[in-house]
Order: C-alpha cells, then sequence, then structure tokens
C-alpha cells in the first residue's frame, strides 16, 4: 500500500509518501513544492497543481491524507490555504486517489498515541517509525510524512480490527456509524 | 472584449459571460454549474473543475472577474468556498485568462454607483445594462453577471480616464499606485 501525505499550503506544499508491506513503513519520497510569494496566486495554483500532479503520476499513491484546515485557526491564511487545498483535492480525485482528512489533534494521537504531543515528539516518533538518520526538513515534509503515518495506522487497525490508544479505527467507525468491515471496503483495504 | 463573472460555491457556481463593444454590453450566456451534496468533496470539486473548463474553452473569455472571500464572513463556509474558488482560479490561470476579484461592496459600486445599493437593485441594474426581460435567476447567476458588469466598467473607466461614482479606476490606480497608461497595460486593454 502505497499513501502520500499533504501538508497544503501556498508558499510551501510539504508531501511525503510512504509503502507499508507486512508492517512496515518504507519511505518512497518527501519534500515540498515550493511557490515565490511575488508571483500571483493562481500562477502559483498552477504551480503546485502540477508539481503535485508529477508526483501523482511518478508515484502512483492508492492513497492521500491531507490536514484538515479550520477556520478558527490561522484566520488570515484559510482562504489562500483553503484554495490550495481545493487544488490538492482536485489533481488526486482526477486520478481516483482515495483521499481522507485529518487534523492536527488526529495527526498527534495517529503518530504519538497522545492528543497533545509536541511537535517534536512527533517529528521523532516518524523519524524512528521511518528509520530515518535525521528529523526530516523542512517540518512541512515532516508534518506530511507524519499525515501518511496517522492514515496508514488507521487504515491498518481498521483493516486487522486492532484497538489501541494509537488507532483511530474505532472513532472513525462509530462516527460514520459504519461496520469494520463496511469501513474497509470504503477504503479499499482487504483484510 | 469578453468577460466571465463567476460566482463561487461549492453547491452552485454561478457563471455569466458577457461581450463588451463599442459602449454595448452583449449577454453570451449565463447559468450556474450544480453539484450534489451528496457526492464526495472532491469530486464535486472535479465537477466544478470540468464545467468551468468546458465554459472557458467554448467562450474563450479574455477576463475572469471573481467575487473576493473574506473569512470574517460566512465563516462556516470559507473552507469549502475557497477551495472551489481555487479550482476556478486554476482552470483560468492554465489558460492565461486574466483574472480580477472584486468584494461584494465593490459590484454594488461597480454596478449601481452605490455601496450599500439592495440586492435587488443591483440586480435591476443588470437587467436593464443587458436588455434582458426578467432578472436572471437564479441569484448565483445574475451574481456572476454583476460581477462581469463590474469588471467591465472599471476596464472601460480605466482605459478612457473617465470618472464618476461608478468607476473604480481612480481607487484601483491610487492604490495601486499605478498611472491610468500602467494600469491599461496591465490590464491588456488598448486605448
Amino acid at each position: 500500500m502505497r499513501v502520500i501525505g499533504i501538508d497544503p499550503g501556498t508558499a510551501i506544499v510539504g508531501y511525503g509518501i510512504l509503502d507499508y508491506e507486512k508492517n512496515k513503513f518504507t519511505p518512497v519520497d518527501y519534500g515540498c513544492i515550493f511557490t515565490d510569494k511575488d508571483t500571483p496566486m493562481e500562477k502559483r495554483l498552477v504551480e503546485i497543481y502540477d508539481g503535485l500532479s508529477a508526483l501523482l503520476d511518478k508515484y502512483k499513491p492508492e492513497h492521500l491524507a491531507i490536514e484538515e484546515l479550520f477556520y478558527f485557526r490561522n484566520a488570515t491564511t484559510v482562504i489562500p490555504v483553503g484554495q490550495a487545498r481545493g487544488i490538492i483535492l482536485l489533481a488526486a480525485a482526477q486520478r481516483n486517489i482515495s483521499i481522507k482528512g485529518y487534523t492536527p489533534p488526529q495527526v498527534k494521537v495517529g503518530v504519538t498515541g497522545y492528543g497533545k504531543a509536541e511537535k517534536k515528539q512527533v517529528q521523532q516518533m516518524v523519524q524512528r517509525l521511518l528509520n530515518l538518520r535525521e528529523i526530516p526538513k523542512p517540518d512541512d515534509a515532516a508534518d506530511a510524512l507524519a499525515l501518511a503515518v496517522t492514515h496508514i495506522n488507521a487504515l491498518h487497525s481498521l483493516a486487522y480490527g486492532l484497538t489501541s490508544t494509537r488507532t483511530l479505527s474505532e472513532k472513525a467507525v462509530k462516527k460514520d456509524k459504519l461496520t469494520a468491515d463496511e469501513f474497509r471496503e470504503l477504503i479499499g483495504v482487504k483484510r
């Protein structure tokens, strides 16, 4: 299973691509798409679209995990970041990639098991899980990898019916009133 | 000169396409792209992208006027509408269509000359300017036509150096510290 995590933004879009087979995470690629603040916004959106499309076509992930936005956080940037997020959803949906959003606290739980974990703790856990020599830089790439880890942990837990403080499965199933089987089918994971 | 006005949204995207030659407005087409609220958001974004792309390819407008969003208005919808707005900017920028955003008060001034005009007054002025038998329905299409009228009035005023309460030219020129000539060049309007 291949998952791309995306930390959306206008100046920096972080991405992290992971493979997950036999309980093992393998980092495939991670980094950022940068755009210049002096470029008109619509051209920056084209750059994000083209950059992400190239990544999706090259690596062909089956799932995309993206940060969920809230207007009461970052009120001044919510509109431009929302615009960029729309572009990312479009590029993924055009390729029939399954998409799931996670809030920052969900990512903290998904990676460390603790919803109030420090940013550093999340990054260190990502580094350990992926067996990297150092914490990925910049933060946007590390955040994108954390999103991918969160999604894999959620899918894994759902698919295998695991329950622990690290799993999001029960919450997701309860929230959507789905059985674990229905959810597995929904996300296309085979038991 | 051909202008498309866009009232962005997720369930309804209003559009209005106008020609403007020799001080005369000619409506080319107007209406809405509708998406179903039960469809996943990313698929709705694809529908908006495909629908708008088809319109842009068919009518080949040179300018696109779109509503400017503010997070303190419609706080609950600002993220999904922002996502849809990003899609619209992308489709236009991919075709090198020049893009300009207008706030609702700017549209009121641009159409009626009065920043606190009622919605109905704006719609009636659009109807009169375009010589339509009735007010365009739904409101989203009427709003899109009002955006196109606003943009044409702004370009016209700038290009010909007119000043009146209906023109946005002076404000735009002052705000951006451009001469009328520089602004004409910027927006590609020949004197």
